[in-house]
This record gives structure tokens, sequence and C-alpha cells, in this order.
């Protein structure tokens, strides 16, 4: 039963934006752990082709990665292949606070977050410094505090991108998904799939920092992103990527929702990594948005003459 | 009496978009006369700075300007500083006549536009090729069809705007005025400042191409402005008004409505002259939008921290 | 039976490049005849969307489009879809006399080409100033001295390519093709697939001006190609073509053999229209080449990743 | 008492370069030291928004911040706003014994500069490493050798800039300063406004590394700049700066002296930051220069129509 | 003997502007005659390496070139290779007369301009609309007032420079020739070697549109100039002068004075064309300047290293 | 005696690759060890010139450098000028092995590489992790396992490098070189002058990580090079090579063998450095090349006009 049940009308299916819509307005994806099987495998391929930074060995043979200072980014974790984790970096004053009341006035359970998971905060305030809950669809979810990432945004027109930009998570019920992140969290719904099979969600100027899909699938990612400079990079990337014998599965495209750049590869256990550029921006402190309807057709996820990825089955996609 | 009342709540006035709202949808700016005067000078203006081409002497000392092939772009006629009529070249299939049959149904005053006008017609059809009738403020407003522009879009990093892009007409009514573009003649509004003395409307995929902004002053032009290919000539043209002895007097800066970057100066008539790039697209066929409400501040008109001309006393500019 | 029949070994078919190869390297595209069903229709594309100017009417109802300046580029012809000629510009010294000895030699016909084709002779010798013949295909192809073109190569990054650069032939008998432009015309190989299915020939520093590709049908186009500038003209065409409601069908992404940018797109009749960048240059006045042999598979034809166009059914789009 | 008066005819006043004047070539700004209410939340600012690492936390709460690798460039101290110290890297051969012997024969006190200040020096040469004094307005001014600064100028166009380039100072009495600074430490004077408020003062390649302007408040900062690597920063910094909440206070536009390119805007302590670009260079190994004599008008201070910040009310801002 | 005779010391020859220095603002460049002893070699050369217009036939077999509208550039004319004329357009206001004046003052004959030479005078007052006359060292010098250049100042990446800059002069008798344009047409001088043996020469922002080199032949051309738009097209000529056959004998390099990036390459009757971008800019109205003398060795004329052209044998190049 | 003896016929020595060619396809530079008279001047060099980082301090003096993390790039070793060891990374899988193998089929011997030397090594794997051999002119080479370079090919466009691209050796017996080089140890030759005087050699998809150039002095170096992003870096590069008072020496040009971009200057030790961009890419997995002969000719070197440095006097160079 959802908190705020979408209106349908017709072939329409509009999602409404619960009480705690907007509420962040500071708050962008921090870090992933992704499960693998073949760590040393894919941490190489996350070092050598994303241009990644071995930051610390884990438990259990995993391996951390990041920009090479400051906070981390990626967590391998040896296992099959999954998400283990998402979270956010909440930098909205008494943001955390506010996450974690709503999040139990939903009667959800909320735990403090180990602080392992954080190495670089930015403030040295007492109590916990982070939370962790479960979405509808059983995916963790972490909530911190600002980090510091000084090696972040440095523009790497060859090797690096600038940041982790966003994650789509895929999902079997896409009203109980934005229930959880837009009623409660406290996320806005940036554009949508006019049939209800997509919505991008915002949490800071970005169009979207978390977007979900309905793939039938319920749990998991999609995909994840990261951002890089500008177009000229689309071009040394895909060089470089054939250099590295990976191949580009979709792309050099135009997004209609978020109106970025991108192109997509995979990485060895399997996930789709997009790079993006140019994404959209909202100025929630001077301007009034209310969602966009998006039709369900190729030409809305590719604005360039809709050509697809293979792996891309969705409403859309048809 | 308004066709299509706008909805005051609080402090807000949302402009209701009227019955004939989004019927135009490949309709661009064409051409727009100016009185000035002393015809000779800002002729010598438009050709030296902004590299556009003396393409026709017109009756009692008139200059017609253009891009050196196709249509006319620029029509200067000698009188005293004014308005004297503005263009758009109808594109969509059908559009001349749909506008034409609004207009009558309206009760308005309709003409075949003077075959003089029209220097590049892109088709042969018989009949009328454009009409002209007036607007509530009193503009002349012409509108003809399809047109040949081969010189325009030519990218000039030095010398030469991309095309001309968007008239902003300035008004006691804007109510009225939108009724008129809206309602009637088929334009659709993009965004609006909240307290209603700003609107920005489009008839293709250009964020604007009209604009009306509540001034006090009822008819005439506030501003009109051309494209640039991207940034990097925002200095080149920077330097070259500075080499050529006219001063920059707004921006560099970056508009909210529109997402457009900008710059202003002025041609020896004292009609104020933007510069733009990077603005948004709207994909009509494929998303189905609402107009955003901006706050009626400087930093909704200028994101970059606000910065006004000296000349903008409008209700965001306080 | 073939002047010079290939080396045919395990998989691999190698051409040998016949007795003239190499005679012309001063040589290049010069325009181009299409028949199309409807030429008001075809022309209002190429001059609005790939920036060509109408130079003149031709007979029956026809239209001439170039630069605006000097020869012309294009002819669109009434009549059912297909190629109506293609035409190569001879600026070698002594070139044309020796292309038509070559062709006499052989037995084959040679006409005076009609001057009507010939607008902008850059030399005023008297004489037949062009030649007009016939391929193995029954493809008509002109060749003529040097002509004018000033508008050629302004670069654009908006509306107008920088020059028409490559025609690509369809035929069912590549070894007979080859024969004809290798061995008796005068073009080299650049690079071949390895099984025979398409040939990439030069006639200057570019890698190639003419292709042929075997795909069962003989005469008639497989595609054609425009040079623009550069990488970062790739996304303002994607936007414009969006914007014009145009589809690319391939791309952007870099050919193998020529290591070309490329996207593709099609025209109201049908044809492929190619953008392209960055095609490898051949320095044969100070190198000696061997072509070279590329394995018949998509990331050939597409070095990121492979992803082809629908209507790519040759060898090496399994 | 001036060293060098300045030769004062009409309406100008034309600074006299004193005997030290070009005896510093290879002598750039190394770090300054501000202090300000809130340490955490200016160390805040300058991480996020200017991209600059803790190195380390000093004494009382202070805050020391660079590049993150080699020598420091900004130490926060709590304390009322103001200037703490500015500090100047001397690599001119004999450079820093040169400086000390003038200020002691100009009756200045001089004193060893404390080590803990120097963390990254370039030589393990004995005896003093640094030396400060007191300009006549009372500023601490450190001078110290070579020093290693390998993170420094990585070129980053969107959370870095390139180096610590200038810093202006505010004084009553510029020519007792230029005294100092030119006729006893060893700059050279670029450029003046033509009544002697504003002084741009030369040590290396660069137009200026340091500036006085003449306000009527003797000591302390008027601004200090870091360098961008080029224009197509501008835009990427002020995109970024809207979305962190921080306002341009000030361009994009050009200086007269220096022909930089410029933006301003203000920490959370309300210091002046300077982004800049495209400095003239000078070459005095192979050039004979004089100071150059700029109208005091705001053509002057930006070339490009003179538009001024608000809090520049010295003599060319009238 | 000189009018203002220079200063000499040591080993520095200053030279002395004459009274007339400066009062010429807004004078530029216009067009240039050269005389080659094969025309159509000359013609084909320009148009099809630099991209020139024909324009017109000249009597006895010469050839007029130009951008393809507005004002010509080039004429060629059949003869020994020599310069047959160099001429400037005059904007500045009542500025036609001032030189006319200067020059009969002086004592030298004037003569009314062949309108012939005219071809897109900007203005139809009555009167004589240009001048002609002869400079020290014989050259054919006009002055005319302003035309109009639509077609120059658009920026191509491939084909054609931005416009005809600047002419450098060679002489036996330098003081003279300054003398001449400085001192009683109304050139500036903006640099020169310190050995007067080269000076550059301004008329307008342009750090110099006319220079003057001492190689001890008098009368003549050293060489001459056309702008690129930026240093990006530097790639793209040399890359394209490559596939034209036309070797580059100097740079890409930057010259000292005047800070441009350059290269030159020759035209088949053997004169040096340099083309050239980011020349410094100068602003008379609103500072005071002095010549620069700088040291009369390679590093000085090309700052990047010193390599210089294996023709330039003059004073700074040994 | 060759193993693979070339091809003499006429003027042309056409190098044959030997049993080996082709086996290393993952493999490229990976340091260099330079001794040099003065290792403090040549570490400040190379610290504020090239932006290399100092990683270490080496036994009697010496300096290890670096990007700043992960393996080290150069060694700076105190003795005479001279090359002290080259060495690349293997990853091709079991590449390591497969060298170890070859080289001692061929009698040659082959030691450990001693631990010191790799300070990254991306597995951990038992047994020896690096070998060490001589190669005919008796320099020693080093050849070991992958390696982590996350602070590589970060892009910067003012101080430092992409990365270490490729080392040029100097000998007197060409056809040894190549024998050992491609023969036994598995390079490919991408291209040789025609007379055998100069041959670049691959071992990844760039053009070539070694070259050789017979120069009549056997062993050491003639030249090793760094790449740059792109063209736009060569000029901000000679620019701050001005400021540092470092000379060009050679380019900007293009080279023919490899169609860089390139530049050249000197270390304090007097070894040539180059810098680099654009190299031809080869596919090996999906083409089959064969060597291309070059003409020994000045334009050969550089495409663009054919300029030399002064110190290049092999077989190109006359």
């Amino acid at each position: 039963m959802s908190l705020t049940p979408p209106t349908v009308t017709d072939n329409r299916t509009t999602l409404v934006e619960g009480p705690a819509a907007g509420l962040l307005r500071q708050t962008s994806t921090s870090h992933i752990g992704l499960r693998v099987p073949d760590v040393p495998a894919a941490a190489a391929f996350y070092e050598r082709v994303l241009g990644l930074v071995r930051h610390a060995e884990l438990a259990d043979g995993g391996a951390r990665l990041g920009w090479g200072g400051g906070h981390h980014v990626v967590d391998l974790l040896p296992g099959d292949p999954g998400l283990d984790h998402i979270a956010f970096e909440v930098r909205d004053p008494g943001g955390l606070t506010g996450v974690e009341k709503r999040l139990r006035s939903a009667g959800l359970t909320v735990s403090a977050l180990d602080e392992s998971y954080l190495d670089s905060l930015d403030d040295t305030a007492g109590s916990a410094h982070g939370l962790v809950c479960t979405d509808p669809d059983g995916n963790t979810v972490q909530f911190h505090g600002p980090v510091r990432r000084p090696g972040e945004h440095a523009a790497d027109t060859a090797r690096r991108p600038v940041k982790y930009q966003h994650v789509t998570l895929s999902t079997a019920d896409l009203v109980a998904m934005t229930d959880f992140y837009v009623g409660v969290v406290g996320f806005r719904i940036s554009d949508q799939l006019a049939d209800g099979g997509f919505a991008w969600l915002r949490s800071d100027s970005d169009h979207h920092t978390l977007a979900v899909v309905r793939t039938g699938r319920g749990g998991g990612l999609d995909h994840y992103s990261y951002d890089l400079a500008e177009w000229a990079d689309f071009k040394s990337w895909c060089d470089r990527l054939t250099d590295d014998g990976v191949d580009v599965v979709w792309g050099p495209g135009r997004h209609g929702p978020g109106n970025n750049l991108f192109l997509f590869f995979d990485d060895p256990a399997g996930n789709h990594v997009e790079l993006s550029a140019e994404m959209e921006k909202f100025h929630d402190d001077r301007v009034d948005y209310r969602p966009r309807l998006w039709e369900p057709v190729p030409r809305s996820v590719n604005l360039w003459g809709g050509q697809l990825a293979n792996w891309r089955h969705t409403s859309e996609g048809s």
C-alpha cells in the first residue's frame, strides 16, 4: 500500500511526491559496495580502466578504492555478483537527524553506521555520524554526514572520472521505492516516464542522484554512473576503452531526462557502468518545479535517434 | 479582460496557458524592424560590430541587413527610436493558416503581408505567404512561411552571431500579451517569474523565441538577442567589442529561465542587444511540460550571483 | 575475369592492386547525382539539415545544390530512388588525359562530359574538360579537371559540413570493381576486409575517397559522406539533427579502416549519409604503403565496441 | 619621506622605481595567513569551494591548507578578520641573502623565519631558510627559499585553481609601500594608475605578483588571487560556485593592467578572492620595460565596459 | 636627414616618435598588390591554399582576390617578383584628410587614388576617397576611407584566415622609414629592437599593422601576415599545408614583440606569408605607452627557444 | 650475424621481423635510469619543469621521481652522463615468462630483477617479478610485471605530462638491435626508414614504445618521450618552458612515422626530452599490418616542412 498512490489516467501513471519531498537539497551519492566473484580482477579493472586508487584492503579479500585521497568510492567484496550497499552524503544542516527521524516515524529500522565506512568525516561532532537502513526492495542504504574528497573533481581527460554521480536501482515496485526515497527520505522527482516505469530523483542541484527503473527484478543495481568533465572527454574515453579492450555497449548519446551525455560499458562482474556529462541543474532555492512526464519510447532515453543498449528491456525500450 | 486569467495566490501569479497553447512547434524569429534616428550610423554598427551584410537599400533611406545570403534579418528605418515590427517564420505544416484562423476568430484584424518583406521564400505555392496583425500593445507582428537562410548558422568566433534568436517585448499588461501570444497565436509558456512580471514563451525547441516583461511601458522592445555558438565565443566577442569601442553593459552571466549564457550591449540607437548561447531545449514531442515559476529576485535572471544591468528595473531587479 | 585476381589463402582474400594503382594522387570526390522521388522534399532537407545552398534549378524539376559559391555538390533528380552519377575532380597534372587513355586502352567507352556539369572550372584550356564512363556495375562515373570551391572547407560547427569527402558503392563483384578503379583508373587500396568483402580506395592523402562493399546488390550507393571539422562538432550536429527531427541511426563511433569518427543518418529518399572527421592521412610521396587486412568483424568497422547500424548486413556485420 | 618621490605633473603622479627595482626575477607568492572568526567554516569553504586540502592542524584551532602535496598555501588562524602575513618564495640565486641585506641596509628589522612555516623546502643548505619583516603598513612579510609544490599547477576545470598567484594590499600611503617593495625588496612596477592610486608590481614573468591600492585604509588585504588554466574554466567555476551557493560579485571581465581575465567572490570571512587567467608575461631578460600609466577610470580595471564590484571605491571606480 | 633622429647610447639606438605619432588610431591594413611571374599559378595558390576567392580579372592578366564579399585583399599583377603597393583603410574621423595634409606639409607628392582600387567604399561622400604616395624607400602606399568587408573575420579552422593583418617592409634606412610612417603618417612605435634594426608600428589596437626591418635591401616586402582565430588552427593549417604540398618554413612559434603566435610559408613567387594569432592589444584611449626595446637576439623574435627561419639574416638572427 | 637479415635491394634495406615478432601486445615503457653529473640540479629540473614528484632518495645521492603515487618513472643516478637502464612493464598474460624463455633460448644471460626497482607491483604472486638483461649494444634492459600507476594519465595542461611513452636508443648496428627487440623479445616493427637507418617498434597499441636510430654511436639514449594530452597543451608547455628559461630546440611539428605531434628540449644533463601527442594506434587483434618504409628525408621525420633539430644528424637529416 502506497503512502502516495500515483494518479492513473488513460495511459498515464503520474507519481505523487510524498510528504518529505525536497527536504534533502545538499545530499549526493557517496560510495557503493559491489559483491563480485573475482575481487582482484575487478579491482584491477577499476584501477586501470576507471583510474581509481586502492585505498585499503578489506576483510575477506575485499578491496576499497577511491580518488587517492579523502573518502572512498567503491568497495569490492567477494561473493556472488550483486549490490552490497549504496550510500549518500547528507550535507544539509540537520539533514542526517531529519532522515533518521522520518525513517523511524515510518516504522523502519535504523542502525548506527559502522564507523569503518567513514574514512574522511568532515566534522568531529560526537554521537553517530551515519545510519543505515533497508529500502523496500531490501537494498542496504547508508546515510552519513559531510566527508572530505579533496581528490574528487580533478578534471582528467584521459583516465579518471570527475565524481561518482548517480545510482539507478532495479525494481519490481516503483511506487514503493519512490514512496520510500521521496516520501520518507526526502528526495524529489525530477522526471518520470509517463507509464510510471522509470523515475529520476534528485537530492541536490543535479537532475538525479538516484533513479529507479521497473525491470520486474526487485533489488539490486540497474547501472551506476560517473561524471566526466565535458564532451571532449567522450572521445578520449572511447579511444582509451578500446585500448584497454573494453567495449562501449551504448552511446555516446544524450538522455532526455537529465539531458546528460552518456556512454555505457560493463565491469568484469557485469555491472553496467555509465559515464555522463552536462547533467541538467535544478535551482530549488529560486524555482518551483513539477516532475515532467516523458513518453516511454526509445527516443526519450536517447534523444539522438533512440539507439538502445542490448540489455535495456524496460518500458521505454520496446 | 483576460481569456485565461492567471491564478493568484499569496504572492504568486500563475499564468494560465490559453486554448491555442503549443499549436506552434516549428516557428522561430525571422526578422525585426527598428526605427533609428541615424540609419547610416546604425547600419555601419550592424555591419562592423555584428557582422551583418547590407542586403538592400529601403525607401526613405532605410537599410536592410542579413547574413549575406537568404532572408534578411534587420530593417533599419529612419524615425524616432522604436520598434517597427517583429516577424516569425512559421514552418509548422498548416501553421500559417492556423494562425490566421485563430487571429480572425479572436476578432483581430489580419492583413496579407506585403511581399516586399519576403525575399527568400522556400515555397512557391500561390495565395498569401505571410500575414500581419497587431498585438495588444500595438506592436506590428508578421508571420510568414518557410524561408531560406543558407548564410545563417555559420559559426563565427570573431565577427558574426549564429542566428537571430529571440525578442523580448516591454509591456504594461503582461496577461493580455500572453493571452494573445499563447492563447491565440499558439506559443507555450516555458517559464515565468512567480509574480507574473516576466514570461518566456516558446514556439520551437528553444526555451523561448519571445519573452514579455512588465516594465510599465506598453509596446516596444525590451531587448532582442542573437545566438553565439558557444562559451568560447564570449571572450572573443567581449575583446572585439572592446576593440570597437562598444561597452558590455551586462554579463557575461547565465540566465535562470532558459539557462542561457548572456552578455548585453547597446546599438547606437540605444536598443539593448543580447548575445546568448546554450539555451535549454524543449522536446514537446516526447515530454509533457508545465511552466516553472521563478522567484522574482536578481539571482533568477543572473544565476551567477545576481549582478544586473543598470537599465534593468523590473520586478526581479529590486 | 579479373585483371588482377586476388590471392586467396585459407580464409583470406587478398586484393591485388592492378597496373594503374597510385597514378592518381591529387584526385578527390567532386559531386554526386541522386534520383529521388520527391525533389522539393529532398532539396529542403539538404538546405535546412545539411546547410547546402540552392545553386540552380535543373531540367525536369531537378535541383542543384552546393556551398553557395564555386562548383556544385549534389544534383537531386526526379525519379525512383537511385544513384545517377558520381564524379571526381582530377587535379593531378596530366591526370585527366591519363585516365582517358587507360580507360580506352581497357576497351571501355569514354565520352566527353557535358559542360553543363562543370560550373566552376579552374582553367580555361581548350578541348574537353571532363569525361564520363561506366564502371563494371553500371554506375555512371565522371572525371573532370580542377574546379573552384571557395565556399568549401569553411568550418561550421552548427549547420554545414566542411566538404563532400567519399562515396561507398554497393557491389556484387568487388574484384571487378577494384580492377576497374585501381587497375585502370588509378586509385590505390588503403585497407580491405580480409575476406575481400570491403575495400577502401584512395586517390589523394585521405585514406579513402571511394569504397566498395560487397552487399550482393550490384550498382548504386551504399552510403556517402561529408567531413566535419572535429569531434566537438559531433555533439552540435547530433543535437541539431534532434532539433530537426532527424534520427542518428549509427554512431557516434570510430571506424577501424580510416580511423575516422562517424555518425550516420538518412535523407528523405533513404540514402545513408555519413558525417566524418579525423580520417587517416597517407603520404605517398614519402612512404611505401601496402593495403592492410582487417578481420571481417563488427569491431573492425566500429572500433568502439562494435555497435552497428540496423541496415548493415555485410560480411563484417554478423 | 620617500626614497624615490614620484614625479607629479598636472594630474599625473608617476611613480619612480627605487634602487633595488628588478633585482628579484624569480620570486613568486608562496602562501598567505588569514585571521578568520570561524576557522572550521572558513576551512570547509576552502576545502569544498576552492578544492584545497587540509595539510595540518595549527595551534589554537588554526588550519593549514594546500594542494595536497608540497608546501602549504593558506593558513586560517582564529581571530578578528584580518591579514596575518604574506609570504614570497625567492628562487633567484642569492636572492634571499640580497633581500636580507637590503632590508637591513634600509634600517629595517629582519628576523629568521620560524621553520614551522616551511614544510617543503627544496634545499637542505644550512643557515636560515627564511626571513620575516614588516612593511610600512605593518603587514608581516615572509621571504623564503625554493620549496616543492608538486601538486601545484595541476589543471582542474572543475574544482581547484592552478596556483596562488598574487596578493593586493590596501594602503593609505602608496608611495611608501612601493618605496619598500620596489626600492628595497626588489620588485618592479609593471603598471600604475596615472593618479598614483594603484600600482602593480612584478617579481617574475607574471605582470604582477603583488599590487598595492590606495583605499585610505593602511594595512591588510584588498583581495588575493588564484590562477585558473584558461577561459573555459570561467564557465565551469561560475556554474559550480552557483551550485555551492557562492555569489560571483564581479566579472567575468578582463583587467587592463595585466590583461588578465577575472572573476571575484568572497570567502566566509569576507575576504575578496579573485580567479584569474591569461596574465601578461614580462621577459626582462630580453626587453627593457617602463611602467605604463593607466587612466584612473572604470574601463581601465575592466576593459569590457567598466562594470565594477560594489566594494570597489578607489580612484578608478568613481 | 632625420626629422626625429634616434637616441644612440652604448649599443642602443632608441627610435624617437615624430610629431604625428599616434594620430591614427583606427587604421588597419586593407589590401596588397604583388607582382608575380606567373599570375595563374599564384592565383591558384591563393585560392586553394589561402582560401581567397577570385573577385575580378585585372588588366594585363592580373587577378584580384578577396573574402568572397566586400573589399578585395590581394592583387596579383604580372611582372618580376616584387611589391606593387600596400594600402591602409583609415577609419579615424577626419583621418584621411589629416594624412593628406601632413604628407603635403612634409613636401611629399600626393595623388588621388584611382577609384578602381576601391570596390566597397562604406560612405558615399563626395571628393576623393583615397590617396596615394610613395614612402622613402619608393614603395607605393595607398590610404583610403572605410570599406565594407562582410566576409572578413569569418573564423575558418581549415581553409581561410580571419583577416589580412600586417605587412613588414624591408629597408636599408629604418630611421627614414619610421620618420615617414610615424612622424608624418601617424603610426606609433610599439616595440623596436634595441639596435634599431626592427620596428613594429601600430595604427589601431593591434600591436602592429606595419613593421620595418633593416635588411640592407631598401624597398619591397620582408613578409606579410594573415590572422588565424586561435592556436587550435595552427595544427589544422600545418596539416592542410602538408596536404597541399606547402612547407612550413618557420614555426609554429611565438614572437616577443607582439606576443603573437606565428608560422611562415612561401607563396609560389617566393613571398614569405605569415599566419598569426593572439597579437597583443593596445588601449591608447586609456593607457600611456612608450616603445619597448628588445635585445637583438633570436629569442626575442621567437620566444620559444629562438629557432629562426633560414631566410632570416637580420640583426636579431645572428 | 643477424637472425633475420634485412632484404637489401637498390637503395632499400627492408628489415625482417624475427620469430618472436608480435608476441608482446600489452607491454609499455615503465621507467628509465639516467646517470647525471649533478643529481640535485637534474632532480630540481624534473620536479619544477616536468612536474615529477620526488618518490625516494636513492643510495649515493641518487633521486627517484614519479607521478606522486604508484610506480616511479625516473631514477637520477650520480655519474657521467649516460643511460643506466630502461624498463618495460609486461602486462601480457604469461608475457614475462615468455620473454625470459626466449632470452635464455637465444643464449642470453638473464637475472632476476632486484625488487628495489619495483615499488608498486600489481600482483603478489610468488617467484621473480622482474628480470634484467643486456641488449646487443650493452644497454641494461629490465622487464617486469604489472604495476600500479594511479597518478599516471592525469591530464595536466600546465605542468605534468600524461605518461612516459617511449625511448629511442642510439645504435651503430640497427639490425642487431631489431633482431634482439623484435626477434627475441617480441616487439613488432611499425615503421622504418627505407635505408634501414631508423626503426620504430611497438609492444602495445601505440605506434612505438621503443625506437632505434643509427647514429654510429652504439649504446645509450637518442632521446626519450612523454605524452601530452592534446595539441592545446603544446602552447601552454612552450609558454611555460619559456617562463622556466628552457629552450624548445625542435618543434612543434608532426612526425611522419607515428603521426605524433612533437616538441623537444634538453634536460640539464643534455638528454633530449620529447613531448608528444596523437600517436597512431595499432589494432593487432583485428588487423594484419606490415612495416611501412619511409624515405630517409627530413620531411619524413617532420611532416610540416622538414625543419629539424640541430642535433639531428642521422640518415634522414641530410
